[in-house]
């Protein structure tokens, strides 16, 4: 049962140490390199994904009572794959069937089956990557990075922490109390980990793996049944991690319905059906503020942990390198085309420009050289495409298109790889209080430099936001800066230039959101994540003293 | 600022450690000796007590429009004593005002601050003790133990989980990420703490401090203002805590409006008002669960931690020790006439009787024994009188009086020093079903001991317990009823005789509440607890490799 414990062992130390001391740390290389994961695994991971297409999904031994799935590459193409259904009942019922022994097993024993499942998903990057790109639209480099290795990081981390947190309290004790000259009061006690229920963890379209991993993962370590109920357009990458854990809990002796998966299609969604029921006391979920409260109204019996809307902001207050801050952001802005929770959307400039190390610009000239570096970054198509990928889901297209607002800037179109529309807005413009998620960037004067980190620390703290970046020389602005945004519970990049992104998340080291706006109550990962996921409970006796 | 912090670290750590391994430890000696507390304390804190009682409390700087407070003791006086009384505006404006200098102040500061006011608190436990007493109807060496020593060992422990929470990840970092060839990136990361909000704490009747300080202290040592409102009829003790808060507070450099009270008199409750307001993230509470229901539909915008109600059950299997058995739960259940969240109401005896010491014995034989016992136990009134102190509130008198089920085995009477009324009721009478908090037992003939134990699990699981207790002497039954007492997420007491009870429950080793049941969601004192009372804020730059 505890073979793959002891296997991963150092792996587990390894993240536990990473998790508290916040410094590097991976044990799953992120470059999609030949010589790290075998030189045949790039054409192993395109064929695997090829005969996926156009198939049924073969999750053995899992309910169904038909099959569904419609996803359509962000690329073009249809893949066809047809999963395995069961009404809610019926995966209720397989979680339900399988939570005792689940419940039962050995921190260990569950700790383990996470750790293999990580280790099989990460030689597996290949084809989780092709998976990944062809239901959110992210490109090659992209969909490996963050649908594999980085997914796998954020996996290991809720593992570490649920381990720690597990192993945190005595699981027995000798309680010895003095009784003055008499003699002592001795209990023996034990405790048993109780799990909360089944949990439910909802994907999301544009990161199906890298946003569920943690709920999943934390969830299941701690001894819950978990359904996984993947977004209609972005099933397969995680499809393929439920066959995975289920693979493995087998293996180890343990129901292999401790994992499920709940597949539906658009338009025809279980997930409402699925978190009002009373045996669900877990539940992840990432996406829209709507739905959010939809949840917190209606799911009440469970838990949440959520990661929904926000508005992220940068404020550029001053630079000494103009150009690196005008590339570091088109790239910011560019990647993904937007459809990151952490991209930037709204850019403070004061009305009365910057200093910079090219002199003193004005407004127009900085949002010039922004532009500019822009358009600079996305001349080469081919590059254009490999970091702007495409439009996960039609409805962004159309929302970006729908906006009417300021001074066009840049113009975006109708295909990713144009990369943002940019806007000039006034700051008490409605569109730029609001997330308006996909390619798009609303440049704002604002009347000095502090006034735009009001705004924007204002904004983040009424409407939600995951990042906040900075371009500042000036250190007394900074420490204001830093302690505004604190104050609304952003997390802050400072003059990020090369090779570094206000996007990027590092597991190990950056808590993803903060749980401090409304941009989500739950963070990436830390204690809170994993404490109320189990309970303990005691048996105390009276033992002789 | 750090003086108190310096002061009492060895406790602190000491506590942080007891804490872990749930061990016996306490700085807070239980026994109201003078050689602990000095030989005039117990003449100070009445005379302490009696100064207080007719005149207007002074909580100087408090916000204050006018005074109330309508106490009147369980054991006959009216305590007369006015309080300062503000409008929630006020309240809330003050908390909100005293928030950021309170954020702003280091960890070490606002753990000093609890560790000093808890040290002061134990040098008063004679003071609080007649404070407790005169409001909760608890005879004096409960109230001194529970209004003293062991509400502070809560707080104590309370302030050791959020010390060890806060302190737990890094609050600074270097991340330094290879780039093959090239230069690392290099980052420098800081985190700061971000407290969730102004903080309420609702007190209970019974037990206004040692249900109170847990929530008080974890929310203030995390940096969250905290309005303290207690039962209307009993505000003393916590106006004696809030006003050593308060002076620690100002000591230290601190807002003193960190800590205030809302006091209100009975059916004029401000609670409502306070709850919903959209400044209150943390609430902390102890009570019925119709007005918990009350506080998840309206006050959405808190974190909720409860305690609320719930059926503790005793099974009685067998026992080679009947005359302790008896003498045990004939102490448990006659102690501060039921009125403890931990009191046992039901008790399950097979129909068919039980195997003991001496020898086997029908039902109406172990219920003949128990009756005994406790009539044994109380025939002398002033041994009754200070195990059972008097009844809290007149409700709670109507509601055991109003009790008409089953069959009589033990009268009970108006007084509480009368010890419980015990009744044999049906299974599935019920009356059974719901907790009657207050001087009252039902025992349950049920078909055999697995039986009763299904019934008791069953019973907890769904309308929750705090306590369970177990008499058997088949090791392997002992081991299906921990099972099931764990699934049901109660704790469990096996064969307790001799001078451990079932009702008590010891800081730093026995979790209270488990959280797995509808009897609260909150802990005293694991990890959840304390983990969402604060989040951590990131700043990060780029530095030269």
């Amino acid at each position: 049962m505890s073979g793959f414990f002891d296997l991963h062992r150092p792996t587990l130390e390894s993240a536990v140490k990473a998790l508290f001391c916040r410094e590097y740390w991976t044990p799953y290389p992120e470059v999609p390199s030949g010589r790290i994961y075998g030189e045949t695994a790039k054409a192993e991971g395109e064929a695997d994904f090829a005969a996926l297409c156009g198939g049924v999904f073969d999750l053995s031994g899992h309910p169904a009572e038909g099959q569904a799935g419609a996803e359509v590459s962000p690329f073009g193409s249809v893949l066809g794959i047809r999963y395995p259904v069961a009404a809610p009942d019926a995966l209720i019922a397989a979680a339900v069937a399988a939570a005792p022994a689940l419940a039962g097993a050995t921190v260990e024993a569950r700790v383990g089956v996470c750790l293999e499942a990580l280790a099989r998903l990460n030689r597996m990057s290949f084809t989780i990557a092709n998976a990944t790109m062809h239901t959110t639209g992210q490109a090659f480099a992209m969909a490996f990075q963050a649908g594999g290795p980085h997914a796998q990081d954020r996996g290991l981390e809720a593992v570490a922490a649920a381990y720690a947190e597990m192993t945190r309290f005595a699981d027995h004790a000798r309680w010895e109390k003095p009784q003055g000259k008499a003699a002592p009061l001795v209990m023996e006690k034990r405790w048993t980990l109780r799990p909360a229920g089944i949990a439910l963890t909802i994907g999301c379209n544009t990161f199906p793996t890298w946003n569920s991993y943690p709920g999943l993962f934390a969830s299941l370590a701690t001894g819950n049944p978990v359904i996984v109920k993947p977004h209609p357009r972005a099933i397969l990458p995680l499809a393929l991690t439920v066959r995975v854990l289920r693979e493995v809990l087998a293996e180890a002796g343990l129901p292999a319905d401790a994992v499920l998966l709940a597949v539906d299609e658009p338009g025809a969604e279980v997930t409402k059906a699925l978190a009002v029921r009373v045996e669900v006391k877990l539940i992840d979920y990432t996406g829209s503020q709507a739905f959010g409260d939809w949840l917190r109204g209606h799911a009440r019996q469970a838990q949440l942990f959520t990661e929904e809307t926000g508005v992220n902001s940068v404020v550029i207050a001053a630079t000494d390198d103009l150009d690196g801050m005008c590339a570091n952001l088109a790239f910011a802005l560019s990647l993904y085309s937007g459809q990151m929770c952490t991209s930037p959307q709204n850019i403070y400039v004061p009305a009365g420009g910057i200093d910079t190390d090219k002199g003193h610009l004005g407004f127009d000239a900085v949002a010039a050289a922004l532009v500019a570096a822009i358009d600079g970054l996305l001349a080469d198509p081919v590059r254009a495409a490999g970091i702007c990928g495409a439009i996960a889901n039609p409805a962004t297209r159309a929302r970006v298109e729908a906006v009417a607002a300021g001074r066009v800037l840049r113009a975006g179109a109708a295909t990713g790889g144009a990369g943002p529309l940019v806007l000039a807005v006034e700051a008490d413009d409605p569109v730029a209080r609001e997330e308006c998620f996909g390619p798009v960037a609303f440049v704002i004067a604002c009347a000095d430099a502090d006034a735009g980190i009001r705004s924007a620390a204002d904004l983040a703290a009424e409407k939600g936001a995951i990042t906040a970046a900075l371009y500042d020389t000036d250190a007394a602005r900074i420490s204001r800066a830093e302690a505004a945004f604190a104050a609304a519970g952003v997390n802050l990049s400072v003059n990020l230039t090369g090779n570094i992104f206000v996007n990027q998340s590092a597991a190990f080291s950056d808590f993803h959101v903060t749980g401090a706006n409304p941009a989500g109550n739950a963070s990436l990962t830390d204690t809170a994540f994993v404490a109320t996921r189990f309970r303990r409970v005691m048996s105390r006796r009276p033992v002789a003293a």
